[in-house]
């Protein structure tokens, strides 16, 4: 299958995993691009020893690193160390990337911007992003309101006026060959896959909390602020997380300013998260957890994907007889 | 373009038409079956003088009708009247269906469930809908949290399982014709439109709430209940609606029990509904505000979206070729 985006980053597949802080490690990236897509390492929050871990876990293989873009603002010597690395892109999502695209732009590192909004992704396309992932409310972990299915189209509609040339992403609840399928239907290049690789044998997740999301229909999660409050993160307000409802959503949900002042409360979240508890701390899944029903190695996840697509994509072809 | 919807309803289009309440009337419901898909009137909550004007500006269109269902347990007769009216479907939101699905089903007619969660969908297959509408939170009007790309999907897989002969259709966002390509790849035998019709030619809304939503953007919109605070309408919890954000929704969206006791902002708004005025009362539009740039006849905007989601399907196959 290919598209700008396989042609442009030397890919089989359109398919880039997520740079999910702590699940997306060396093991999980290297994976992916081992398996034809582009991994991505989760630097998340900007810890520089666990992401200097996460590449040297990846060994040789071409892999990208992604940011937590406000956060990256009190760390900002961490993109000089991975810049260093050459890695095959870099992400920045959830702040505006302006601050940080020259520098990038002069390692000769592709800028891929994960944005929430039109305006975001004008922003970013502005700011010299190669890639843009519009990424829709059905994510796991953190995001915003809009939906995949009307911010791609509308993000596609804006790139071909003004920047032809930036690549577009879909992500947010792409999970199979259907979702790659629609994706491409509404005017991606290709897709940012995160909950279905964070259920893979790679992901640095507990299978307590894997086995939790394989539960759970996609009626089960919800975009809250209790994980952050809980870490003491103070995320800007636009932001919110999807993740598992459960007993502390239940109990926080409403009153997250309650959990920040309850040390009690805060310190069994960070025991719940040490151990990997889906009861006691949060897992970070989005809607997709609807659509996932094993943990299967990172490769099998991305040649499923693939080939339903395919099969899907000449199918279309054929609407006039594929009454099944 | 033939699904197992278009076969089942003898369609050429694989469209039905919202049952938008006060936009949705005679007119372009017949419009939209006249243009080959299946039109349905927006019987809304349940006004009987409004439903049969309705009809009756729909001629001998095969239309059907669509109620808002916790309210229409106010209102059962009304339902009786319509069914004797023989429609096409009768469509059933917000709500169990049960208490009503026997007197369609006698009545011959078949019962469209609009649903905005998995489990709300197994409920609608359970008492008999022949057809269910997997509805996503960008979808204007009313509705819930979950995505269109994950819910459709999700329902699809349930329904394959459990209900096979049970059609789906996806609504929400859908306004062109990557949407209805997008739709069918996750598994929708259709879909059900409303933002994009309610900017034609043939919907009851005024030119400057048009208007206000083609100049919008898709970043525009939120979930509020405002609206029902303004009208005194006691929504079940779960359900709000999709607006454009204007004044009223930046003064009142946190504090909707504050506007419910204020009488005098409250008639501010019902002078405002009753002009048309976008800044005065509420928009009701989705996320596909975004994608609407203009007011065409119903007619148009159909061959529009058929005809670019046929292209679409026929270049699925050759991805391996369509580096554009
Ligand atoms: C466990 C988890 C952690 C995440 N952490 C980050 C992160 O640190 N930085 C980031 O840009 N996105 C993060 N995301 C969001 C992803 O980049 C991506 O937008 C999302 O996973 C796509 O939706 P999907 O989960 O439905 O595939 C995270 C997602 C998950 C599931
Ligand atoms: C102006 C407007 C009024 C609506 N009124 C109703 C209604 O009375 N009953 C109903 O079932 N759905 C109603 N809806 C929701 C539609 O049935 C449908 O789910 C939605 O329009 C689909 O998303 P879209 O607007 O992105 O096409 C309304 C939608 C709009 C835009």
């Amino acid at each position: 299958m290919k598209t700008r985006l396989t042609e442009a980053f030397g890919l089989t597949h359109p398919i880039v995993s997520a740079p999910m802080a702590m699940a997306a490690g060396g093991r999980l990236a290297a994976a992916v691009s081992h398996a034809g897509g582009l991994g991505l390492i989760g630097g998340g929050y900007g810890d520089a020893d666990w992401i200097e871990g996460a590449f040297a876990e990846a060994g040789n293989a071409a892999v990208g690193c992604g940011f937590i873009t406000w956060k990256l603002a009190d760390n900002p010597a961490v993109l000089d160390r991975v810049l260093a690395r050459d890695p095959a892109a870099l992400c920045l999502s959830f702040g505006d990337p302006a601050p940080f695209a020259r520098r990038i732009a002069e390692a000769g590192v592709p800028l891929m911007a994960q944005v929430q909004t039109l305006r975001d992704a004008q922003r970013a396309a502005e700011v010299g992003a190669r890639v843009i992932v519009a990424q829709g409310s059905e994510a796991g972990g953190h995001g915003e309101r809009r939906g995949t299915i009307t911010l791609v189209p509308e993000v596609a509609d804006w790139l071909a006026a003004h920047s032809p040339d930036t690549l577009l992403l879909a992500a947010g609840g792409i999970a199979d060959g259907r979702g790659l399928a629609a994706a491409l239907m509404l005017g991606a290049d290709g897709v940012l896959i995160g909950s279905r690789l964070w259920a893979s044998r790679e992901a640095a997740v507990s299978e307590a909390m894997t086995g939790a999301a394989i539960a759970a229909t996609g009626d089960a999660t919800i975009r809250s602020t209790v994980m952050d409050a809980a870490r003491g993160l103070r995320w800007p307000a636009r932001y919110t997380a999807r993740v598992l409802r459960n007993k502390v959503t239940d109990r926080w949900h409403d009153d997250p300013e309650g959990l920040r002042a309850d040390p009690e409360a805060r310190a069994d979240w960070a025991a719940g998260w040490q151990a990997g508890d889906p009861e006691r701390a949060s897992t970070f899944v989005g809607e997709a957890a609807g659509l996932i029903h094993d943990r299967p190695p990172a490769a099998g996840i991305i040649s499923r994907i693939t080939a339903e697509a395919e099969i899907l994509l000449k199918r279309g072809n054929s609407y006039n007889q594929s009454l099944s």
